[in-house]
């Protein structure tokens, strides 16, 4: 049981090489889940009374071509598994002519709003039929590694992290990164994750995939440390870890391919 | 002759306090318009091969309230004058019930993408009867005003412009900033100016009305000041000006209302 929905990648949504931003990209990967999740009738408009709702645990992405602008693209989205825990729901992306340019895997949880705990899905019940036994074609997400910073002396530090090779920049969250949940939000973490790269490099190199995990929420006004570890010129795992709690907020990978 | 659409407002696409995110808002009347004018083939895929598209110039935002997270709104678009230069398209946002919860106004022009000159609209043609006489019932946006830097001596301003009466702050043009015209995008402008305002700031007031005037492109890797001058608590223009021009990229007003 898949739902699809097709969208038109206007200039407004397009990168400077002419094709859909991976920032948009996201976006309509999650409102399209959202729009099948209500349908389903086990979205958030469901469980509004138990102050609970839907919120990433890890996205990965593959793509092999982006839609061009002006053109239509459609995505399609159907639920793989689903536990009392978590839930793995993969995506299509199809250009105007049918044809595949990549995939989505996403796990998702229920957050409690209040405690901001994992609520789990016990409350929900979705038929079998609508777990569809398709797979996503593309390789399981990496499990997620520390990365320590830039200065830290080989003493003390963990052998099994990788240790950036790229001095650690900064960056405080701001109000437009912060959605209802009152965390920040997917899309704006994919917007610091693309603003560590040059225009330039986009130019030669396009995102070839993407891998996204959420360890820990972060708020209004946080400081985090992007540490960044590059194995190669195009592949690089970050790791947003916070001023206030020491903790990674996000672990991520980026691998770029050339145009 | 008016075009309508209907959006959900998913909890990605919600503010911290519930309602939809002006800057997704702003999105979805690009969108929208977009729409619409490839609709009356006058849109940029009309003409893609003369390397032109439109762009803002201008973008006035009135509401009285925003859509609540979880619930669906109607976005409504209108030509409401067009001549050689500038094409004027109103817009109406109304929620479930029908209720009007506010209205935009915006100005665009077509650029040629290889000068970054006014193109003109000559070269298309809009039957008159797709020019809808109704007006969008918001007050006309202000001239756009000079902004003096916070630290500039009595001596030297320009006394009919404004006075910075904040400290300046700074901003450098990313990635993810710019779009398909390799130039700033309208909804990154309103990130920057919404970043501006700390999270308490809007649990205890919404964004009642946002004037923008696109003065001159911001490209990738320009820093601007901000300069800002409030003339009330709830009341700010905003000039962002290039440190490599010296001159404004924008110019905008944010007109705050207690919740």
């Amino acid at each position: 049981m898949t739902y699809s929905q097709k969208f038109f990648n206007s200039a407004n949504e397009s990168n400077p090489e002419g094709e859909l931003a991976v920032n948009i990209l996201v976006g309509n990967i999650i409102e399209i889940a959202t729009a099948h999740a209500n349908m389903l009738g086990i979205g958030n408009p469901a469980m509004a009374h138990l102050g609970a709702g839907w919120v990433l645990s890890r996205l990965t992405i593959e793509m092999t071509r982006y839609p061009k602008c002006n053109t239509s693209y459609v995505l399609k989205t159907w639920v793989e598994n689903w536990n009392r825990h978590f839930s793995t729901r993969d995506f299509s992306v199809e250009d105007e002519a049918g044809n595949i340019l990549g995939y989505a895997r996403s796990v998702w949880m229920v957050l409690d709003m209040t405690t901001h705990d994992n609520f789990g899905l016990a409350h929900l019940s979705l038929p079998d039929e609508s777990v569809c036994g398709e797979p996503c074609p593309i390789a399981p997400q990496a499990k997620h590694t520390e990365i320590l910073p830039y200065l830290t002396s080989e003493s003390n530090a963990n052998p099994k992290a990788l240790k950036a090779n790229v001095p650690d920049a900064e960056y405080t969250f701001k109000y437009n990164d912060i959605d209802f949940y009152r965390h920040v939000n997917t899309v704006r973490y994919i917007t610091i994750l693309l603003n560590r790269y040059s225009l330039e490099e986009f130019d030669r190199n396009f995102v070839n995939r993407l891998e996204l995990s959420f360890l820990h929420e972060g708020s209004f006004g946080d400081t985090v440390s992007i540490l960044r570890h590059n194995s190669s010129p195009l592949d690089s795992a970050f790791s947003l870890v916070s001023h206030k709690t020491g903790r990674p907020v996000i672990f991520a990978r980026l691998t770029l391919a050339p145009r």
